[in-house]
């Protein structure tokens, strides 16, 4: 069984719902081991609480962490004792265990992906994925989301090959179709960077089908999604607030007249535009898995984040992105 | 009474809804005197057809206009007697004529206000802003929507000024809050293009109050939104796709069991997300007001844009862009 070390600290809500989320995934008999960084009475309590045997967990003791105010660089040196410091060492230096999971501070988990774990040869910096629902009940891969807000084309270039390699583990298909973020499909649309990206995807061995724009986003036009982590972080962000926007209008209007109908609806919403709540951020770069769950994370999220990850291993993410920039 | 000139060429379904728009403003009373641009045979029938008398209207005679599939360039010579060209030079000779409205090749326009018309001092390129819907029914303007996709700081200092007039004289706040679009809204966080034009706006006299993110577009928060012209594109057809979107998910959820509170909520989903219906691009930089309508437009729309043109003629946007930039 596969030994996922999980991070508990740094979430909106404290640790409990990362526990009782993990506590969850064992009860659903989801199958991995969680190594849990954290102070050891807390989480024996909740794992208690929620009926999971000592045994069916490890837990490395802490009760230091790194906070969403600390800086990314808290990683660095005087940290040791952090958990999200504890976990990268953990997962670096035991070969059992494949995979880290967080909901801390996304800066100080790139850097710390960078210098306590390690990225794969060729790049300098990881790039964030996320998975997104298409309205054709598919999935798109939009990387970079945030990471990386000043790129070169051959950035991008970088990102199409590790979207890649996610899209090809993480939802099984052989030639994902890539694409660009710009201003329009054709050809010749869009910013200097885009146009130059372009002619180098084009001589690529991907599959790059050209040009997105933002309309495109979960159409399932394209497989993978490349953009500058700038636009991408944008794109995504609005997404999620004209989703929840969308939700706020139809439960005004709806709620009291037609309760149950306004209820499936806002769930159809839900399920559609809130895509936190169906897995984290996988980190593209690091030599081992690593997923950031949102802050907001709560049981379910913690729950379909241990399910990414498993899901990643099981199509050999780590060892495709480690060969994908050869 | 002010003289609109009127480009009837370019929209998806022909000239027709373009001309009937004009009848239904003429028809509501509408306070201007459209001169209309195209086929005079065409247009004295479609006016006839909506009771629209042969001296409530003028018409510059022509059969000839550039298409959507030209290049933007089509608007230089070889072309005096397309509608689109016709229009710019009866905006510039004509001291009563105020405005142009367009629904044609958005490049051409673009190069035709620059060669056919005249920039104000201090500008190389338009920019097109965008007045959305907020959801505590106000209205932010997002500059640039498209217009410039490579800028440098000094360029979204000028969206910004251009903005401010914009939404002084469109909305007629004394102060607008002018806002960079970015990943984040602490200080410091952005591409270097947004970190720069942030210290720079902050030296501005500009009432300006920092970053809004992607989820930002339309809470309120700010009353102009300034950004390279690439990510304004995305972030706005984004917003546009994820309303339909969700208009979509709630019609096929409702529409057969409560017909009638389904479509309350997808009008209400129309009027907060259908950025088009409600008006057009304005052109920042022209020394006349050009409004371009989207090639989409129906009936409705055209109305919302002359009265868009009314609105901002009112509050002197012709006199405050010509002045911003000094």
């Amino acid at each position: 069984m596969e030994k996922i070390v999980i991070d508990i600290y740094g979430a909106d809500n404290g640790a409990e719902p990362v526990l009782s989320g993990v506590a969850k995934a064992l009860k659903c008999g989801v199958d991995f081991f969680p190594v849990l960084v954290g102070e050891e009475s807390v989480i024996d309590s909740v794992m208690q609480e929620n009926g999971i045997a000592k045994d069916a967990y490890n837990v490395i003791n802490t009760d230091k962490y790194i906070t969403n105010n600390d800086p990314p660089t808290a990683v660095f040196g005087g940290n040791d004792d952090a958990s999200m410091v504890k976990a990268y060492s953990y997962l670096k230096e035991n070969n059992d265990c494949t995979a880290m999971l967080s909901p801390g501070n996304t800066g100080a988990l790139l850097i710390g992906s960078i210098c306590r774990l390690g990225l794969v040869a060729g790049l300098k910096f990881p790039a964030l994925a996320s998975a997104l629902p298409t309205l054709d009940n598919k999935l798109v891969c939009l990387v970079d989301c945030g990471a990386n807000t000043d790129c070169t084309a051959n950035d991008l270039v970088r990102f199409a090959k590790m979207g890649n390699a996610f899209s090809s583990s993480y939802c099984g298909i052989k030639e994902p179709k890539i694409s660009l973020l710009s201003v329009g499909r054709e050809k010749g649309k869009g910013n200097t960077l885009v146009k130059e990206a372009y002619e180098l995807l084009e001589q690529s061995e991907l599959n790059f089908i050209g040009n997105v724009e933002g309309s495109d986003l979960l159409i399932g036009y394209a497989d993978v999604i490349v953009s500058d982590g700038f636009s991408g972080n944008i794109i995504l962000k609005n997404a999620e607030a004209i989703g929840k926007a969308a939700m706020q209008i139809i439960e005004r209007l709806g709620a009291s007249e037609n309760p149950e109908l306004t209820k499936r609806m806002t769930n159809a919403l839900f399920k559609a535009f809130d895509f936190n709540s169906q897995g984290g951020a996988t980190f593209l770069g690091p030599k081992k898995t690593v997923v950031k769950m949102h802050g907001s994370a709560n049981e379910d999220t913690v729950v379909a984040c241990i399910e990414q990850i498993i899901r990643l291993n099981k199509g050999n993410f780590a060892e495709k992105i480690a060969n994908c920039l050869n």
